[in-house]
């Protein structure tokens, strides 16, 4: 559905997310092995407690990837950001993308989510997927509120928690090199 | 359209808000004419210059309203509470009101500000009513994004700047004297 | 002396609060037992490690008492809101609630903790029971501070960490339904 | 009743305070005059309209008091330092001056302000002298609540808007050169 | 020396912008004549009051020039972005740009400014361009160390006050379309 | 090099902080054998994660270090403050101290971190010592950029998360008793 080439889940349970250093280690694995430019990751402030764990957990696999002696054979990776993208509890965005034109994947991804937001006939009505304050409700009026602060019908909100290094300013405003 | 028992409107024209003293001397005869529990009034930060300094305006007649020597012949009266709704700009709000029994209204209101939001046929569209980025948008999206924090349809963002005094803290979970 | 229908103390000792696995599922527990409309529990920063991890584990005890699969019998539960109260360490509150006329009762109550702040024939002089610095200085005054502020003699403040959610504006301004 | 060696009053009326120039330009040529290297002045927050423009044309008189060509035949001069008080607002403090051992001499003074919290025969009580709210109750339970957090029974808040410049830290330890 | 293709003094003497109407609709005029996609001012504090009062007139004149009945014979135009650049004050940037092969020709173009910072035969030592603590030793100092968080020599920073629209996010890793 | 009259090293291995037991009592033991006036430790942000975790863990020993009953059989002490000092990330410092005079000493001691920082014959390269954002160019151009804000060359900055008590108010102009 994602349109993915790699895809990897690390079989952590439900609220089985530490900072310890099996976590970290098979954290670890996974950068170094991929060698990604950019890191998504839940933002640091949630009222999930594995949102918030998970958070800390890509903090410190993102700095442990580029030590020498860590324990882990393949080579050395600093992956040049992380951006976190915002689940119940949000902040100001430092910036927005314009994501209506795949927003129905989106919704679908979330949808695909059986367990949690599945109405499928075994799946019962629960706070995440039913009523005017689900957290289904508070991802897609936010997306909606964010797009309009953009100017565009949705929009996904990012923050980096530090200043984002550009190299072309004239990106940030459409013109193309 | 709103049921007001009392509307009053100062005639000051567009972009001509201040707070020297005459605009200053209105209000306060108005406040202390009306001697209102809680004066509602624009956010501090705002794209439109207007709002700001309605806001600063409000801020300094509040003040005034309570002195004994500013040239106005009503007695003296200091207002209980401010609080500031959010137009294009918004802050997390200290609290959010319920308002879907009475959205409809609150839409309509808006669209009979005709010379801005109107879609009539003179009207011309405007960033303000058109457009998923529109003032319109921004609002309409909003309200429904902080109803679903609050756990209902739509709700009214409210900010206050100071600690909001709470006599009853029951009454602040629903539950009645 | 604070006239509490329920109590249920946990037994953790000092310095023995964490979120691990065992005090997660004993609160759980409380909270599927008592079905609170409100939880209290201490602000988030503090001088006492112990504050600031039982803060903690109210945050993730109130989140995962209302999950499915936690492994506690009892029916998921969750509570409406979270309040938190201010200990050494304070910050702006949301609101301020007048404490005046039970203020007698919270000061019987702090000294009724005498391994703490008891003066009896056996305690010592500590810096949280004697000065103008101690804890309880600096918990009397900053409640003095806080009713100056809220227009009353004593004021308790509590922050919330996320908008209220307010159904009955009308009774911020102490107007009865 | 303060001892002060020198004191100036611009004589500008209550409610007058501006940043025009001509107030600029008395402000400039008392900092030229007196040359200080360090100068008071009221929080850039507060709820009396005159407080925050006496902050704004302070901090705009320190700026142009350096300059060379500003109307001023006196030469420039730029102090070294402003620090901020509170009145009826306030914020964290950059740091807390203990001053209990004069703090009776700031009450009195204050007190002496006559028309204003003076409770002599002819002076009406006002939410500025009386009650549990009064202007007067903030500022000295405030001063015990910073106090406290000084470790001492009085303490002055301060703020500074930008990093202290400290060239003896062990001064900063009560240790001396 | 630094290229531009257009470029218009408005003639305002030092110490003289405001908001008045006059300094509004010369700047509407300037925008709505260049029609820019992107507008650079001050950050919205420094020191100097000039900074500070042609950052709130840039803001102002932005939204005026989008109105209909300004009082300019120009067609309305709304500019897309503002970004703030900052001068003796700063705060953390939301973006940095990487300006190490042009931060000659910035040293060049802020040492023409001969009145203030030349260092000419005339000219004075000042406190804008002597010693340690300069104004252009804090412009350089800090163009160096934001050059550092972003891992280049010289980076000049910017804050945007709102999210930033994003059309193209690969373009901020520096992946072309 | 650093002319210290004490030091000790805990021993702990890289990236093997925790504010576990053991870590806890051995740093209890140190505040309580040197029972120092001040403790200065790492900003509690960093992209280091042993950093963080030290600072957490010198906080809950500070605080530890003055129960009674905590398993150390010295006397309990209080340390009268923590400054927090910078290393990857920084904050708007409370205060910045001139250490142009001893800038040549930290530079050196930086570098005799070998095994991190040094560039002898076997050394490597790495983000920490080489390259404009290098962890060495964000220290130097940091401190020499806070130096301008301070008036001097090289200015260390701190933190204090709390209000400095400060005794003799003089001192912070360079006023010696």
């Amino acid at each position: 559905m994602l349109g993915l080439a790699w895809r990897k889940c690390l079989g952590t349970p439900d609220r089985g997310i530490t900072t310890g250093k099996e976590n970290l280690l098979q954290l670890v694995e996974v950068i170094r092995e991929s060698r990604p430019r950019l890191i998504l990751c839940p933002y640091w402030e949630d009222r999930h407690p594995d949102h918030v764990h998970a958070c800390r957990l890509v903090q410190e696999a993102w700095f442990d990837a580029g030590l020498t002696r860590i324990g882990c054979p393949l080579p050395p990776f600093r992956a040049g950001q992380i951006w976190y993208y915002f689940l119940a509890r949000a902040a100001e965005p430092t910036f927005i993308v314009d994501v209506s034109a795949c927003y129905h994947t989106k919704r679908s991804a979330i949808m695909a989510h059986e367990t949690q937001f599945g109405k499928s006939l075994n799946s019962t009505e629960t706070f995440l997927n039913a009523g005017p304050g689900s957290l289904l409700s508070i991802i897609e009026s936010r997306d909606r509120y964010f797009g309009s602060l953009a100017g565009c019908m949705y929009g996904e909100g990012f923050t980096t928690g530090s200043p984002l290094a550009i190299h072309n300013p004239l990106a940030l405003l459409g013109v193309k090199d």
